[in-house]
């Protein structure tokens, strides 16, 4: 390479690099700010406040209520929201921003995982989504990518990631997608980026060798709450833990003060991570062929277990009741959507979660994935809008729209111990909030109406959102 | 075909037919028959007694003891075995008659799998193995040979089955071997005469449903007794069943008064299994890259549980440990090796156990079986001489040679709950025995001289078993 | 086996050997029979002869013409075929008698292969097709069942066989389907009843050397005519011989007094096969992504170089335009119909050619057939309605009527040098004629309205065809 | 990416810069050398030189001769090689300077083949081989680096390059690595540099229509040569191209003044290349089961086509006599030796080829490589010391020693047509050449003993070659 050439990438390097400080910098309000005019929903349930009032400062909500009930302070800066409708921040209980776990990608990107991480989260945040859960990916990436956003070096959601899967292997793995036209020293590097010596060998294991690795897991390396197999992902009517072992999983989370998530699909695995103690139940309502049983429903209800629901639109169910594209596939959704039903007429604790990331456009001509994505109507694992999709979908089956609005924000703030600081616009939370220009209370559609996104007080510029395009078309 | 090619058929068939006749008819005895002169080891551990006689009227054994202090019936066919050693006839705890479940023997011998199970039966009462317990078969079949050989219609070795593995599929499965080469109609038409309804979906139902299939399992048809997964076969890291499942699995079995099976292969199914109150643990020493625990092998032998244990020589298990021909093959035979020599070691009930079958030669030129059988040495499950390999292996294992004869006899009918009947030569026992020209607890070889072999109080004509050759070369 | 029991499979064998008879004999005629009052259409192209005769003799034609013109042998049974339309025994130039080399077939049907060519030939029979070329199977069986046809044995639609195609190795190979759970000794032990010395490891030889081996199979065992491989099966773009190797086989061929056969796939595997002197092109119509060249054409035409086209239906041709099954299904299928409505504008010498035979139902659901079999209309290659399909596509594809009626006829006859005892209804030809009740020329429908079939001057009983199922439904 | 780093970057990367130009610039010569002392071999066949001079100005040699009779020019630089051995720069005739075309480096160093192809230049060139013909590989690419080199932009050997194989798909396909996980996209990608028009799909088509691609290829971009397909890659015993369109392609090669390379694989597909005109036979000595005919041999020699062999050493050909990795595999390598023995008896033009190029050391660990490269002694493909094992190979073959290095020199030269610049150590030739301190008439492995390379008249720092480490380990 020239010298030449050199200055000139450098150049173009300074250029981006001014981009992004410009992205968050021209967005940040010095002193308090409020919103006035709009219709507050806040999250907790309660009745929509017509006219309502948010007063932010310091990245925080320091006053809500009704004009006239509220002061506005001195020299914050209004923003006139009338007609208008706020509402919280979006929480997703369940996304990889790593997904596209396609060899193209992970080769090409080799190094650069935190990069990949940070568009997703910035997918994410355009659509009002400011807190995302990342219950599987490369540990070490995840902690790049957050360090980044949370020092502001970079824009994007607030996320909270759980690294491996405890029992499962990395992506070019039998668990996920095997090739033999990789070397061994490939394969294995990137898989342990993700294994981190809690992978699929654990299943073999004592319980009390688990516990000792998942211990080693949680203290050689931060993670922000934990997640293990209750039933196998490629197997996914096997169980991968004994009771015992998942016992002393969840011990091992709790004792390090962490959020401990399943990873289920069977009716055994659903009941086994209940009564293991488990906190999040990641798509409970994916149970196989057999539907929840009765009593772990009654159970799930009367406990509180947060359910990571996994709606999906009537166009994608039909969809599935025409291409039986695995064994078992139609007769497993046919059940998920039995479950759905269920769960929501029993008033089980319900948190939108998606199971989505990015993909690129390319992935769908990939022959190992086409036949989940060639055609498919409502895709409900895609960043770009998986979260609108899951309100039209809670729609569909019958949720009250004031119950997914909850879902997708307080509930998923409760499922993770965060209600502390996140899910309602309430006075000393996080200013997370999104102001939309219909009311989404309506119409599920409606949450396609943003105005503003709001994260940490600071207003977001969505249209420059992702700021780099890697798997996104640009 | 002509007329004449008919006939010329029916008298070969006849031919055949009085070739079995005369198989069993010539051998029988009338009346009372002793056995002279011989040392008798009797398979109840006490000491061998020299110059013994051994008594057999109307197929069992009416004395047994010291020349001189037993009475010999007068008219008694007597049989000189001076010098001679006359153990109980053998027990294998686990074999397959029907082993070869290839394609091609499959689709050639359908409707007739009876004549192959007779066959293998043909080839294990050659070997002195007058007793076996076929652990995984087609069940059907199985119960059509049992009678034949019940009835007298055929020679072979008794024997006693489950039938299906309970959450297993069959033959042409993900759990055995399935072929993108043959129509859905064939595959499953073999695979339900091994599942008959307890196949691998019973893997996604609640512990109540699967234990209204296996009651109905056991009632539709014989089993003799049954035998569960408590791991998966292709996927032996796995737990098929919670320990809920396993105990109403347990408890169906022994309410309807049957022995029951385990199939486990790894420390966690095998402690679960334990656990749930099941007899037999078949290759309790097959727990993969983690050896047995102390506190499953102490209760292992605390509570007397039957381990039905997977010896191998040292031939073999070098050939082991310089071939890894599948991911942890090799590991998993360490520890099984390190699993044999503590279960020894601790004074575990060990029944003699080989998976043994008939593969028929070209097996080791079939792609899909050629690593586990080309130039292997002392293959282990070939039921032509699978135990006397076991007995070598035990040698090996420094097991004491009286050990290893109670292995084979007596703690086989133990863990059957046969033992009123078999296992031993004592007044009242079927007469099962094998008289050997040199002494087996010299040295293991020895099994393998074999003068006589009775069953029944009939002595056997060796030397035209298998009486038909499907699978063995004729 | 019960003796019994054998007993009773010999009387069910009698009965069939009972039926056999009765299918013939009854229907044999003793001495001359006279059809009267039909419409005849000779198959020469000459227009059709109403209120006409046709007399048949000792399995010949002896007299054609119209009634009043031919003097009716006295004592002559007289058919009275008034308003019905003979003409000529159908005839195929391209079929498999044993199409259906799939796994289960082929092991459960080891060693009667003879009698799956004879259902076929009875199936072919039915329909009214008298005489088929057989252009791949297994040599021996074929000349058996041809044998047991010809004797009078079986009934069957006549047929010539070719063996093996020059350079084709046999069914469980990579020219067809491999697997890898056959033993070695199966698959090489079937393959070989195919290869016959000629497989595919010609193509690595010398022309020499090739000469030799194909002087050694014509004399080494009957064929009626040879067949080589000009391009590959599995690898269709690929030249299998050099000019100089495919003129040494034809040369052969010819020196045997054979026709020569060719297996082409693409422009220039055409183009040497008809420089190199060979007689029949089969599937000249498929010459994958290129169009036949119009150098090529013309000498196609100006040498009367025998077509075997593979007319498709207009319904077929639509399905394989909207399912691209393989790389370039589509598009080669565009450019086979281009080439049919080349060749028939052009004037070329079109013999009727289906590749037809039986495939069991169950093919459908074998995995390595669904794609071409399942919910496929029209499939042109099965042999219960190939020709009838032939002939409707024949007729969308403009083709005049009779010129259509010659194809299947004459042409065929001609293309095999056979026409002096075969192809039309004239006087001293063997006396194959089909009487339907509706006119052929107005709709190629009508060619399904089979009132009788005559093959060597004797009625067929259709009803009973084929006379044992195995491949075909009962 | 803060400033910081990239600032840090652009540092290592001037670093980079600097030791590129340094390993350049400080080995260029101002004016004359004279390499005085050293025996001259020239590569002319011609007996050596004993205290030869050697003077070269500009890039060329100016004269040659003993010492004494070539007058040293004033102030030319004196460069004392007495003991030593001067040979001309080898040349290999056939090499893939980008042969590691997995999948990971090909996604990995997407954009920048154009550095591995120098990374292999000069790896060469370390090793004394001044110029290689690269017979396969990306065109644009490849023009991209002899750019480079030739500007002087780079070190490395001089490379001259024919694209693709007229007649082969690129890596992605079914001629080379087809996978299943890779999307659409990307291979397209790939495979359309490779192809650039000519790939695969040409089969299919007429000698008209092959002739009006070849044409274009040549013209719409730069080649040096050409090389077609005479037989398949993956299907080597099939033909490629009928004769017709071989003579097509080698016309409008010659007409373009290009040499036209042939791949052959088999007797019929070299018989055909050699009647259609090409100039060199790729691997000639690779013709599968059969060996060169004597026909073919005799046209070879008495037409003095050059012969590209690929020798092996006897422990490389010991190996493929003991591991049948593939159909024929030993068979092939078996004939392949008795070629080499027969073309070098016969006294055929035989010119060093290795098809040689670099792997990473992973490769040995992607399972669709292992067997090829794991444990393989003698690896004949590995740039790092083909040509090494090439003269051991002929030495062992029994090739004289003066034939091996003319053979390696002016044989190449001329097969390409470059011998008025290239291939020997004559006056007015570019100034390539070799200083051995052992003499490589006496042992093969005496070309090991490089002390200096010179190429174009300037010394090679073969200590720092390759400058960067792409797939070469560092």
């Amino acid at each position: 390479m020239t010298r030449l050439r050199v200055r000139r990438r450098l150049a173009a390097w300074m250029a981006v690099l001014a981009i992004v400080a410009h992205s968050a910098a021209a967005l940040a309000a010095d002193g308090a700010v409020a919103l006035v005019g709009a219709t507050v929903i806040d999250g907790t349930g309660r009745a929509p406040v017509p006219n309502g009032v948010v007063v932010v400062d310091d990245g925080r909500f320091v006053a809500v209520g009704r004009a006239g009930e509220v002061a506005i302070p001195a020299g914050a800066k209004i923003i006139d929201a009338s007609g208008d409708y706020v509402i919280p921040g979006l929480m997703d209980a369940n996304v990889h921003l790593l997904l596209d776990i396609e060899i193209e990608p992970l080769i090409k990107y080799e190094g650069r995982y935190g990069d990949l991480i940070i568009e997703a989260a910035q997918v994410a945040l355009r659509n009002g989504v400011t807190t995302v859960f990342d219950t599987w990916g490369p540990r070490d990436a995840l902690l790049r990518a957050q360090t980044r956003i949370g020092d502001g070096e970079a824009v994007g959601s607030r996320f909270f990631f759980a690294g491996n899967i405890i029992g499962f292997d990395g992506p070019f793995s039998g668990d996920f997608f095997r090739s033999s036209m990789l070397s061994e020293q490939f394969a294995k590097r990137i898989n342990d980026e993700w294994e981190q010596g809690v992978g699929q060998d654990l299943l073999w294991r004592t319980p009390d060798e688990v516990r000792k690795r998942v211990r080693d897991y949680i203290h050689n390396g931060h993670v922000d709450f934990i997640k293990y197999a209750s039933s196998g992902h490629t197997h996914e009517q096997y169980l991968a833990f004994s009771p015992e072992t998942q016992r002393a999983i969840v011990q091992e989370g709790h004792k390090a003060g962490l959020v401990v998530d399943v990873h289920s699909t069977s009716v055994e695995s659903l009941r086994l991570a209940v009564n293991a103690g488990a906190d999040v139940m990641q798509h409970c309502d994916y149970t196989g062929i057999e539907p929840i049983p009765a009593t772990t429903l009654r159970k799930i209800v009367d406990e509180h277990v947060a359910c990571a629901a996994f709606f999906v639109t009537d166009a994608y169910y039909q969809w599935t009741q025409s291409h039986d594209i695995r064994e078992n596939f139609s007769e497993i959704e046919k059940v998920h959507r039995q479950n759905d039903e269920a769960l929501i007429k029993a008033g089980a604790v319900i948190a939108l979660a998606t199971d989505a990331g990015i993909l690129r456009p390319q992935a769908a001509s990939n022959p190992a994935l086409a036949s989940m994505l060639k055609g498919v109507p409502d895709t409900p694992t895609s960043l770009s809008d998986s979260e609108f999709l899951w309100f039209k979908a809670a729609s569909e089956l019958g949720m009250k729209p004031m119950d997914a609005l909850v879902a997708a924000t307080r509930n998923v703030a409760r499922a993770y111990k965060r209600s502390k600081d996140l899910g309602t616009i309430e006075r000393g939370k996080r200013a997370d909030l999104v102001v939309l220009t219909a009311n989404p209370l309506r119409s599920p559609d409606n949450y396609r109406a943003i105005r503003m996104v709001m994260k940490d007080g600071l207003l977001v510029d969505r249209d420059h959102l992702p700021i780099r395009h890697f798997l996104t078309r640009p």
